[in-house]
């Protein structure tokens, strides 16, 4: 079951650069091996800005919360998560 | 190089329910066209709406417009454009 | 699973009464047979408008497009979706 | 009487762990003890957010507003209140 | 119990005077029995707009909302409602 | 001359309940004397928030100036002012 | 007593020219009566756009009612209004 | 040529009293400079705001850019600007 | 001077297509004979959309009302104005 | 291949000034480098504000995203990017 998830990252100006760099390091980790698990389907940059578009692959609205609010970075994006399902005009079955 | 489109339709409820089929069927045609060409990457219907998240893969901003602006269904739809890019985290050059 | 719901009424003021009246016959028939199959779990009026907040128990994201595509209201509601999932705090594993 | 209360919490980035955890368990227990009593009657996770979707069963706006300017994160969360009543399409005539 | 009700009137340009005239008298005579009644506590227009801020005193949100779907202008007003209470500051028990 | 004022207070976290505790009772003092002298005609709290609704009955633009921008509060309140007038269905003629 | 006012002008498209005409012409005479008499000080056009920004100088708050819901344009345009009064480094007693 | 200006300050609530004080004391020489110069146009306090709606007579936009940058409150404000011109209804052929 | 003008085009879906194309015709005339004479600068089809980004260079906000009222489609569009000014960073004295 | 950029910049009040002036002069320079390699087209300042409009010429998303990240300002600001194309009114091929 597919979710389109909206990520806009915020961290306040005064962390310090070492804890934004192991912050940072450890999201890229948690997002390679649920990438890697296709449970992160698709990860994209919207160019200019601090925020990603996300198509994550998950058996129910459980494991998205689970997934989500366990990002390093959670406690300092801006969220928005829409489902999705199979458009009529789709010429795949499962356009993943 | 990559473009995520969102896409409402509005039609007028007054229109007469024939023309609205067959903007519709050309519609489809006319995704599904590009869709095989492989610029229409993605295609999904955001659940509980009338409205679709799409990913277009286009040679240049230009390509993106000539596209969009012949959609059948056009006039009648709010459309948000957003170019992408690679993501730093992803695990794949071309996230398409 | 379960799914959020809002829907706001905007039927157009010019739309003979009879024709009104019947969408909302229907639309009331389609919601009841649904209310007792469990799919849609919660109906609510908000006081002092023409909007409903509801819970709907799907299986997954395409059941509850197809459910609110098929109101015969849809071409005449905003509609917002926002999925649900258990509350840490919440003291019933399922709270429907 | 019911009323559709979402709350979004909104912590500083700053706060001290141990205090957030403190905060944390005095809102739990306070949320259990009102959802014993009835009053809370449901409470869901929104998906992917740090956010909830409640309803309260309460005598009138006073307890109402007892009831959620007591909660241990009142002064973090952005909150919206919207009375609930019974929809005339509802099969249940007391859909708490 | 007290509700702060926002009200604006948007009639369709279109509308023919005769019908628009007739729908006002009988809003007009329809407020005025509230008043009277005690149930439609104040009634202010704001300057400057086609708007009126209210207070209703009534007994829950059922009272609320048949009354408020009841008013003939109904279909053709934006409406905000906001359930009040006594504040800590009011020098008044029963600040109607 | 009557002014619809409805503010919302936004006390920053880290502010000493000390300090807090002053600005709140001078606050209610300021509030109360000018209740007693029926300046501020009506004061309602916003059930589920810490924002009120009030009416104020002042002589003119200047004098409601002088009020509200003397509050103890005034640094920390989003502050949305609004002139009010008889309405032409009220059934009094100074519904204050 | 001086009210800053905002004015949009939202003429439907299909109104047959004469009206339109018609109506502009009334609306203008109303205006410059009011600026002769010196309650409507200021009157300026927001360049690029339909509408106005204006300084009224009135009584009170029932006489801008009557004099704004008095404006032939009046069902067509969105309007708002808010309250000016002496600024504290005005070099002038009546900045009109 | 004419603008207006729209501006709201939100001093940080941390400001030691006599940093903002003398901010403001500069601002206020600053303005009454402007204003003797006939620059500041008009200078109105929004009721019940830290806000004021102004009126500059400038050569160019370069100019209104000089001098709104240079406002000892600039990095403490919001500020609006819309460039005005002559109204087709004015009786007057400089509104200044 | 420069202006910075947003326009989004709002045909009514039901105007005919003659009516249409003729008002698109003028249009694109008067736009062409102001971008020879200089005065618009630059226009930019914004892809994806029926907006464009243009740049106007202008005498004063008097000249920019009359072109931009003169628009044969100006009653279609939603218009958006911004003053622009040298760029202290900016390499050339006129950026136009 | 044109994008349209607006940036505001939001410095927090209390950024030593050292630190904001060394992070402006970098800016500056980063900004002139790209403006006489014609990636940065064009900088206009917002009058009245703290912004600018930017076009900026590159190859595609990806080196826009480069650009834009780089930006010495880039974790203050606050941007917006919109992808541009020829105009069919344009008299130019290449409105750069």
């Amino acid at each position: 079951m597919l979710f389109h998830v909206e990520m806009t990252v915020n961290l306040p100006p005064d962390m310090p650069e070492e804890q934004a760099a192991e912050i940072k390091a450890t999201e890229k980790a948690y997002s390679q091996t649920l990438q890697q698990k296709g449970t992160w389907r698709h990860l994209w940059r919207v160019a200019g800005s601090y925020s990603n578009v996300s198509i994550f692959d998950v058996r129910d609205n459980d494991e998205l919360q689970r997934i989500i609010s366990g990002l390093p970075l959670f406690p300092y994006m801006e969220i928005r998560v829409r489902p999705l399902c199979r458009h009529p005009s789709s010429i795949r079955d499962d356009d993943s």
